[in-house]
C-alpha cells in the first residue's frame, strides 16, 4: 500500500502528520498562535515498583466539546479551528496537547523523597476519520487497512526515538471510560521505560510461545478469524467481554505483517467492534490496547490486541474497586466460554 | 477492650459473628431456607501471571434495593428478613452470600486450557453498625474502635484457616465504585494465593524498610497524625486523593497494636474519611485496602490502609483507561503535594 505522508509544525511548535492514498495538497489554515509548556515528570512508586507520571497541566484538557467545537474535525476557512488546520484529511496524527510524555522534558522537581525522572517520550493523538461520526467499525476496508498501516508507521517512528522502549497504540471509546472527545480517534503512547505490566509478559514470552501453546484448544473462546489472525475470549478474561486479537504465526508487533495480513488484520478488528456494537444494539464502549514487543524482545513477543470493555451488561458496569485495585486480583461474573459464544452468535 | 462475640449458623450454612461490647441477648427471629452453593473457581492468566476468579453466581447479587429492604440493617420482628436475623447488633460479620472464596470448593471445571484451581479462601462482609447512614467518620470513637478490633480478630481468624496466604480488609464507598449496598459496611477476603502485587511488595520490604525511609520527609506530605500514625498523600500517588494511613514503627499487621495504638489507628482512620467528606462538601467516595503482611511476610512487611479515591475534581472522575488498565502506568493530574495540602487545611 502507498501511503502518502505530509508533515506539518504546528505554530505552538508540536507535530501534525497527515496520512492518505493520496498527497493532501494546498495551503494551511490560519491557525491560533499559542504557548504550549507541558511539563510532566516521573516519580517512583517504591512499593509497586513502577514509574507514576504527573501531568498537572492535563486537569485543563478539553472536556466533551459540542460538536461543532470538535477539535479533531478539519477545519473550514473562517470557522472554529481545530487541531487540523486543513479543510479535509484521511488520518491525522499529532502530538497530544496534553501530553504524558514529551521529547523534551523540564528536569523533575528537586528535592522529592522518592527518585525522580524526565517524562521523555512522546504522546499522539490518531484521528482516525474526518468524520465526527463512526467507529472502527463502521470505517470503509480502505480506511481501515491505512489506519492500519498509520500505526505500523508510528511505532517505527517512535521505535526510532531516543530513549523510548515501550510504544503503545490504544483507544480509549465511551463516556464509560471517561473518553473527553467523541470524535473517532485513538492514541499512541511512547514510553522511557518498560512498564511492569508489560515486562511480566515479556517474561512469560521469553519462558515459553504462550498464545501459541493456547491457540489450539481455544475453539470453545474463539470470536472470528480471518487469514492467520485469530479473535477470542481468552479463557482467562477480567472482563466479561474481554477479547484479544492475535496473529496465529508469532509477530512482535504489526510492523512485521505482510500486506495480506495488514490487511486481514485491520478487517478483523472491524468487525469485532461491530460485534461488540451489535451485542446491545448501542457504541459499546472499550478500551482497546496494542501489545507489541518491548525494545529488546523482539525474538520471543507474541504481538496481540486486547479490548478490555467496561460493561458486564446493557446497564450493568463492571466496576475495579478493592480486590481489583487493591490486589491485583479481578473477579468476574461471566465465564469467557459463555461471552465467546454470545460474541460469536451476535453477527 | 473487652469484645463479646456471638456466632450464628444461618440456616444456608453461612456463619454471622456478632460482635459487641456486651453480650448480645436473645434469640434470633425466623430466618428464611435457601439453598446456596456458590462454586467459584480460578484460572491462571499465563501473561500477567495472575489467578482470576470466576463467580458466575455473582450476576445475581443485590443491587441497590430500596432503603426498607437493605440487607445489612438489623431484622424486625414479621419484617424483611435482612441477613442479620438479630433485631439489634453493633458489629455484624457474615460470609458474603456471592462470595469469590469459600472455605469448601468445588473442583473447578475439566478441560480447560489454562491450569485451574478451586476458589479456596473466605469472603465476609463486615456490617459497621446497625444505623443504614453513616460512615466510619461518623461512627462514635466507642464504635470505630470496636470496628478496628472486629478486624483484627478477623485476621486472625482467616489467617488460621488452611489454605490462607492473604487477608485483606477492604471497603468500597460510593456509587462510583460500584457499590450496591449503602449500609455502612466493608468486607475481607481471604485469598489462597499471595496476589503479585502485594509479592511485589513484600519484595520491596524485604530489601528495604521502605515506609520508614520514606517518614522523615513527608513533611509536606502529611495530611494528619496521631500517637504513632500518619495520615499521607504518598510522594508517588497514583490518585489524586490518594491517602495512605501507617504506624511509625512498623507492624505486620493490626494484629501487634498495643490497645493505645488500636484507638489511634481508629481515630485516624475516622479522621481521613471526615476530611474526605469535608472536601467536597458530600460523601466521597473510595475504594480503601488494608496491606498487611502476607503469610511468612512478617519479619519485614509494614502494614498500612491505601485509599483509592476516584475523584479528580467534585464533578469530575479519574477513569482509568488505556495507559493505566493497559500498561500499568498512572498518569495524574495533580501533585501530591497540593493534593496534601488541601486535605490538611479542610479540617
Amino acid at each position: 500500500m502507498e501511503v502518502h505522508k505530509r508533515c506539518h509544525r504546528k505554530p505552538d511548535g508540536r507535530e501534525l502528520i497527515l496520512y492518505g492514498l493520496k498527497p493532501l495538497e494546498g495551503p494551511p489554515l490560519a491557525e491560533p498562535q499559542e504557548a504550549l509548556a507541558p511539563a510532566p515528570h516521573l516519580r517512583y512508586h517504591p512499593l509497586r515498583r513502577e514509574w507514576v507520571v504527573y501531568a498537572a497541566h492535563r486537569q485543563e484538557r478539553t472536556f466533551l466539546p459540542p460538536k461543532e467545537h470538535c477539535p479533531l474535525c478539519p477545519s473550514r476557512e473562517g470557522g472554529f479551528p481545530t487541531e487540523i488546520p486543513f479543510p479535509t484529511f484521511q488520518v491525522a496524527v499529532f502530538e497530544n496537547r496534553f501530553p504524558s510524555f514529551v521529547p523534551s522534558p523540564p528536569p523533575p522537581p528537586e528535592g522529592l523523597p522518592v527518585p525522580a525522572e524526565r517524562a521523555l517520550g512522546r504522546c499522539e493523538v490518531v484521528v482516525y476519520t474526518p468524520s465526527h461520526t463512526g467507529s472502527l467499525a463502521t470505517l470503509t476496508e480502505e480506511e481501515r487497512l491505512l489506519l492500519a498501516w498509520v500505526w505500523r508507521e508510528r511505532y517505527q517512528a517512535l521505535y526510532a526515538l531516543e530513549g523510548v522502549r515501550f510504544v503503545m497504540p490504544f483507544e480509549n471509546r465511551g463516556e464509560a471510560v471517561g473518553v473527553t472527545l467523541h470524535h473517532p480517534h485513538g492514541q499512541v503512547y511512547a514510553y522511557p521505560f518498560v512498564p511492569p505490566l508489560l515486562e511480566r509478559e515479556a517474561q512469560a514470552f521469553r519462558e515459553r510461545p504462550v498464545l501459541q501453546e493456547l491457540f489450539p484448544h481455544l475453539e470453545p473462546y474463539r470470536v472470528d478469524g480471518e487469514g492467520g489472525f485469530l479473535a477470542f475470549v481468552p479463557p482467562f478474561a477480567r472482563y466479561p467481554f474481554e477479547v484479544w486479537v492475535a496473529p496465529l504465526e508469532r509477530h512482535p508487533g504489526l510492523w512485521t505483517f505482510s500486506e495480506e495480513e495488514m490487511a486481514a488484520f485491520a478487517r478483523l478488528l472491524g468487525r469485532v467492534v461491530a460485534r461488540y456494537d451489535a451485542l446491545f444494539g448501542e457504541p459499546f464502549p472499550y478500551v482497546m490496547v496494542f501489545h507489541a514487543a518491548p525494545l529488546g524482545e523482539e525474538r520471543t513477543f507474541h504481538f496481540h490486541v486486547e479490548f478490555y470493555p467496561p460493561k458486564r451488561a446493557k446497564d450493568k458496569l463492571k466496576f475495579l474497586a478493592g480486590t481489583e485495585l487493591g490486589a491485583s486480583t479481578f473477579v468476574v461474573d461471566a465465564l469467557p466460554e459463555d461471552t465467546a459464544r454470545r460474541l460469536r452468535e451476535v453477527l
